[in-house]
């Protein structure tokens, strides 16, 4: 690709893929040469010169756009949801047609959210404790969060590879709720709170120390950063990428 | 009370006790003037022309304790616990024979606990949101601690008092447990983490806003001013005072 | 005032005032019924029947805003700037001539500002050691903060008030700066992060123990529940109030 | 080494000695079979079977100490400070004499710090701004602590490396101190309270989010994992190795 990277945006009028748009012209290495949404020709991609797309549209509509994305060599950073393994199956067929193109699916562009599972996984072999605590606004469904669960899976996952013991609690008398819910045998909180956005606290704590990595977003555009970062690495990574994370160098 | 407070330790030789004791030495308005402890003859205090007790020891033997402080015209400031409503009365029954001598009883001597009920039940009207998070070493037995369920109680009654509605939580899907205990309408979480001693948080929180209020306990020495305060307050309140926040000129 | 307040908004097509607009017509208690601004005529406020206007103008227009308010005996609540010892001499002089007619000027409208304040001032004597931490933006010109610098010159006089010693530094060896700035014999740090809006911490600590009251505005929103609670008090506050702390029954 | 590493500790008798001692004896898998200190036969290790040591001793006679270990092929775990670049060399050419031996020599052992200073590092890349706040105990002497120093470094040779802008600061008026001291472009705080042990927090922030990462060390005794991490890795670590981290399998 050229120093700046042409974009286009599908799902360009919905409020999440308008604050992409924002991002992507405020961006000097990145510039929007195409926003399409619903009833919009998708033909428009290839007459704009796009290089790569964002997609945040529908489940319904992102394989469509995916298979003329791909078969016009056009990469993709899609934070559009409702990928199981068939779906990713489908497009490693397409993509391997497309030798050089390639296609990154995030469940979370939030570099901070993927930076704090990441850290957490790697400490939590060195500790005794861990528990993670989440918080957000009180209209949040459910509880705990997706990330919460996420990340603790995570340090389940990082401590039974590293032959951790369970961690320690001599707790015999409770309020029913009062030690969280269990995820993979590690405690998780979620408080709701009027003024806080998405928030998330992992404490690990050992002899005489502990050591805690919070993730507080402030604000929805938390995300776009992460989206940037996925455009500028795509070319760089052809075929199919499950993650942000594979796209931050952190070794 | 002269400048200097002649000031006798009963349980001086347990932990607790022994802590006293070194506070009362090392303070500039105290002098400890009798270390009694089990097998030790009480009439000591009078020896030695205490004018105050602390009484760390046992609820068996507390009340023969302040039976023979309270004739003897000697203040008492007391942690041990077990007193109820009978032990009370019986208390004021004494005092009112023995007009000018003050006893304080008192199950929290921390400063930085009594602050945060405090200030958490000022603050809880003016908020929509609150909930309480404590954090405590894994060898405690109980979950909620005694103070988190004390300060949900206090931020309930101040809000029933000031009208305010239910705190608002639309949550509708949930792992068990995810949400906390439920104390009086105040969801409690208690962490149990190795490396951490006694701490609490209390979150408030309205439109744009949130307000923290977290006394973390690193130390179990941390009681010790508090029994100061008390012994320094002690002859300025005559009768039965039952809790340190008496003391404390906060408003 | 009737059960549902009439507001008059002065300014009201700024970003503040058109803020205040939204909150005023989102509360069941308070009915927008003039949204007046520059090259409107003032007068719109007495046609539709306000009983009360909220000022977030310009100190140059404010004061004929007042007095023109006061003479009709419309209450305000105003956040605009810029009061010396005169203008409050002036506004005291109009307010005896209009008995009844309140006028509320607040530096700060921030519900858990205020509260921190009050409580950091209230714990400060019981503490060894208090020091103020703020946070902000990267795009804010000064440091610290006139929150930050107003609590600690708080804190101080409560210090001085009881009797408190100097707070304890054995610092000998620094780099310039780090131990932030002087504040009354205070220390104050300003730190600025991009992704924060405005927060402060105030640290407070005594032997084996710290209180910590943090206050977090994430969002410029924040400063509406502090208008409406001085919308729904000024009516009881006839004449002059400096500072929204007054309208809040904190003892 | 056989399944239960035969341990010596130099400097057995002074604070942190004493401490190290009671971890070796505590932990399943070493035992403490020398306690040697000032004035005590340093022959005793090799008659008591050591397969390793733990030096807490004194610059004076560190050196002399190291040469005798390397000599009987006696690993060591060295904490004593004062290790220059003649001094590292000196002990290289003793290492290289005696294939097979290790000597691990760190400044911290504390794993919660290595981890702190480690993220911090790693994530300092992916956001615009980035300062560091360390609290201590008032009777600390030095501004910001040494750690503080390091990792600001370790931070500012990351962004360097990473081809990083400056960290904005639009700060315009301020009070002398008020913004920190600068370590290499970034800025560190230091605060001094009573109660607290040694702490730190690293504050990463980008558009519309931050991350956090903090270390709170509230016991002397939170360095013995790290020594006995030291004793579990330092047979398979022949040679010299300097600094903690390279024992700890991060990546």
């Amino acid at each position: 690709m050229a120093d700046v990277i042409k974009v286009g945006v599908l799902g360009a009028r919905g409020k999440v893929g308008a604050e992409v748009c924002r991002a992507v012209e405020a961006a000097a290495d990145t510039e929007l040469v195409a926003a399409v949404d619903a009833g919009d020709p998708i033909e428009a991609l290839v007459e704009a010169g796009a290089e790569a797309v964002v997609d945040f549209t529908h489940p319904d509509v992102v394989m469509g756009n995916l298979e003329f994305c791909v078969a016009q060599g056009i990469h993709a950073v899609v934070g559009t949801t409702g990928f199981d393994d068939d779906r990713l199956a489908t497009l490693r067929g397409w993509l391997d047609s497309s030798p050089g193109t390639g296609v990154l699916i995030a469940p979370n562009f939030s570099i901070g959210a993927i930076l704090m599972m990441r850290f957490a996984a790697a400490a939590a072999p060195f500790y005794e404790s861990v528990e993670v605590v989440e918080l957000h606004h009180p209209d949040k469904a459910d509880a705990p969060s997706g990330t919460a669960r996420r990340t603790a899976e995570l340090i389940a996952a990082a401590r039974r590879a590293a032959g951790s013991p369970p961690v320690p609690d001599a707790t015999s008398t409770s309020l029913d709720g009062a030690r969280g819910a269990d995820v993979d045998g590690i405690r998780v909180h979620g408080l709701r709170i009027r003024g806080l956005v998405a928030h998330q606290e992992v404490i690990l704590g050992g002899v005489g120390e502990t050591l805690t990595i919070r993730h507080d977003s402030l604000d929805r555009a938390s995300f776009t950063p992460g989206v940037l970062t996925g455009l500028r690495g795509i070319a760089a990574h052809p075929g199919l990428t499950v993650g942000l994370e594979h796209f931050l160098d952190l070794d």
